[in-house]
């Protein structure tokens, strides 16, 4: 069942372009564990938060990149830019208007 | 510059199925308005909420959509439906690590 992940990650003022440098980095092992989406942007009424919507293959592959070196890489060096506000939710997906 | 919409839609208990059934309605008209992307879904620990991850190529886009008549009506048909919680957020896309 595929499965949606979003969230809305706190930036220390300043430092949220710093932050979408970081999530916004060209992976190509997001998408061998089965990352099928991941867009990332900014919202002008909260100028120090970073959003992301994230699709995958399952909750399980999500959980999985995780673990990846590259993932946890960027992890610690996105720890220092956050200010610790984070939000989202997340679901495993049903359907859609889109397709039959 | 692509829209990202999230929310999360309370439903009067025992009626979040009829809700995702309004929801995953196959609609044409959403893809024409712009819609790139629109997934519902559950959480097992969420009963009584239907979740909704939507992509689109504006916000006007998005915006525009609301006023298509198959939208109001299924916004009418829904809101009886509906216990009046919602959540959610909307951001600009600025990038992806799944692409340059």
């Amino acid at each position: 069942m595929t499965y949606v992940n979003v969230g809305t990650l706190g930036a220390v003022p300043g430092k949220r372009d710093e932050l979408v440098e970081i999530l916004t980095r060209r992976s190509a092992d997001l998408e061998q564990t089965g990352c099928l989406l991941y867009e990332v942007g900014v919202d002008v009424d909260h100028p120090d938060t970073v959003f992301v919507a994230e699709l995958w293959t399952s909750a399980e592959a999500h959980q999985s990149s995780l673990q990846l070196e590259s993932v946890q890489r960027a992890i610690q060096e996105a720890r220092p830019l956050l200010s610790g506000e984070m939000g989202g939710f997340r679901f495993d997906v049903v359907g859609s208007p889109l397709r039959d």
